[in-house]
């Protein structure tokens, strides 16, 4: 069960270790949205995604003996890095299940960070947290999920704490703040911080069209899953459906979802890199699109999107500056 | 005269306006160099450059009248921005001198921020000088100069104060401090505020290729200026020769200039993409480059390098990646 102590203990033994990222703006994005907007650049965390803060989480939470043994993890790639950069740091074995066709960036950086890595075939029939598991029985290795894991949630909820003191410090009582949305666990991390330490900021989760598994479960009040196709351009956050442990957090504290294009999406890249000097990768500009491009949605004077992760490869940066 | 009781009193007036920048780093960018880097992320700070705090620091210093009246600057690009900015934030009315051939994204930004931005041609005979005394005197404007102004440079200092705040932070004690240098305000500044709160760091200046006055100045012991071409790939920092009253400062407190080429500058942006997901323009990149690249001209097991601005058109930065 994650709750705030969780996240206080997970903020105390990241101490030292995972970056304190900034919260930026920008006059030309607040004349965009017809708001304040303020971009809590989790692109500058180690690794380049938020994803370190819940693998340091994770593994700093073993015992010693599960530690010395070993982890694994499946990720399309920022959950790869998170882990394997973790694991590097405390001298940890780990291996990582990831599919062919996650961008070559962040294969190659999970390899570079001493990791070894597993592909599978997305498109096919296999399945990750089989391989994953059959993996771990044969080298009794621990499993660290993405999201349904609530030490990787306690550790994606300190991005929340630093929101609350951040926007303190900006005078914000009162605000909406958009999570990119995968399977949650940043998202219910960060509800589950603001809920204990700033109660005028509500999280809304924000998806890419077609993968707006999270918005319509939110409205149905049930877990509903996509059923399109499994890859896109958004690929850090396209998961199957809502955790099973992320989703009743989202329902108790989360307001409707926000969904975007995949143009929208590009457009926010854009706006990042002229505006904040940000490089943000498709599914990490999810939330900053729905701040620019879906006001009519939001209420109050002043949003917080997260920008969640930074890994893409050069081209395709270079194809969403050509517009 | 600019010393550390100025940088000071600069800070105090920027408190809650100007942004502290991060200091971030990545071992990757580590393995390149062969030793500890870490990188000032000025292109971070509001108008996307370090400029913003000398700007503010010479409009904040400014009597009444004199704010009233309004103020005068000339600039390829992030001086214009900066000060533009801060004037925009004081509402003191702006004319702003520029060179046609700066990038359009400046331009646009300058005009954008509610600067009466004038253009001259500076492959021709004008002389921004006098374009811009010509103004002042007809207008009663105050002059902000970019780097020859004593409460610019105390402005940029504030980002060395930041810096031997971080570099303790880090456990740093003896460093090399890579500044991009122009006509060494920011270089000048930093050296100042190092020298009083973090005297085992010091600043080397970097310079791109066919502009290296400043290295080739200090080698000399008196000012020498550029005789080659007027514009170049790092826009930002090609000023003629070091400033009459940065370059003594210069001259007592750094070490040997470091000269870079533009194709190691491209690399370094590349890197700072790739690595620490920033953009970094040209004549902000030249510091990294030479961390990244001139290792054997450096002392000591950690650098730091300032990314002094990420004002840099789309077109170009996405020709930068394609390599």
């Amino acid at each position: 069960m994650t709750d705030i102590a969780a996240i206080e203990a997970a903020a105390a033994r990241a101490a030292g270790v995972v970056r304190r990222t900034p919260l930026l703006s920008s006059p030309f994005l607040d004349e965009i949205a017809g708001r304040r907007v303020f971009v809590k650049a989790e692109c500058l965390q180690h690794t380049g995604s938020f994803k370190f803060r819940g693998g340091w989480s994770a593994l700093s939470s073993l015992p010693e003996p599960a530690r010395a043994s070993g982890v694994i993890a499946y990720s399309s790639g920022n959950h790869a890095q998170g882990v394997a950069c973790a694991a590097k740091l405390m001298g940890v074995p780990a291996v990582i299940v990831m599919p062919r066709d996650a961008p070559a960036l962040k294969i190659a950086n999970t390899r570079a960070l001493g990791a070894d890595v597993v592909l599978y075939d997305r498109a096919g029939n296999e399945n990750r947290e089989e391989i994953g598991a059959a993996i771990a029985a044969e080298r009794g290795l621990t499993l660290v999920r993405p999201y349904d894991e609530p030490m990787v949630i306690a550790g994606q909820g300190t991005c929340g704490l630093e929101i609350a003191e951040q926007a303190a410090e900006e005078g914000i009582d009162t605000a909406e703040v958009l999570v990119c949305c995968g399977g949650g666990g940043l998202t219910a991390g960060v509800a589950l911080a603001l809920e204990a330490k700033a109660p005028g900021l509500r999280v809304r989760p924000a998806e890419p069209e077609g993968f707006d598994d999270t918005a319509r479960s939110l409205a149905a009040g049930e877990r509903i899953g996509n059923t399109g196709p499994q890859s896109g351009f958004c690929d850090a956050i396209l998961t199957p459906a809502p955790g099973e442990i992320t989703f009743p957090i989202l329902s108790r504290l989360c307001g409707p979802g926000v969904v975007v294009t995949d143009d929208e999406v590009r457009a926010a890249m854009r706006a990042a890199f002229l505006r904040l000097k940000l490089v943000i990768e498709p599914g990490g500009a999810v939330a900053l699109a729905a701040a620019l491009f879906h006001g009519d949605e939001l209420d109050g004077d002043a949003v917080i999107a997260t920008a969640s992760g930074g890994n893409v490869d050069a081209e395709v940066f270079a194809e969403v500056l050509a517009g």
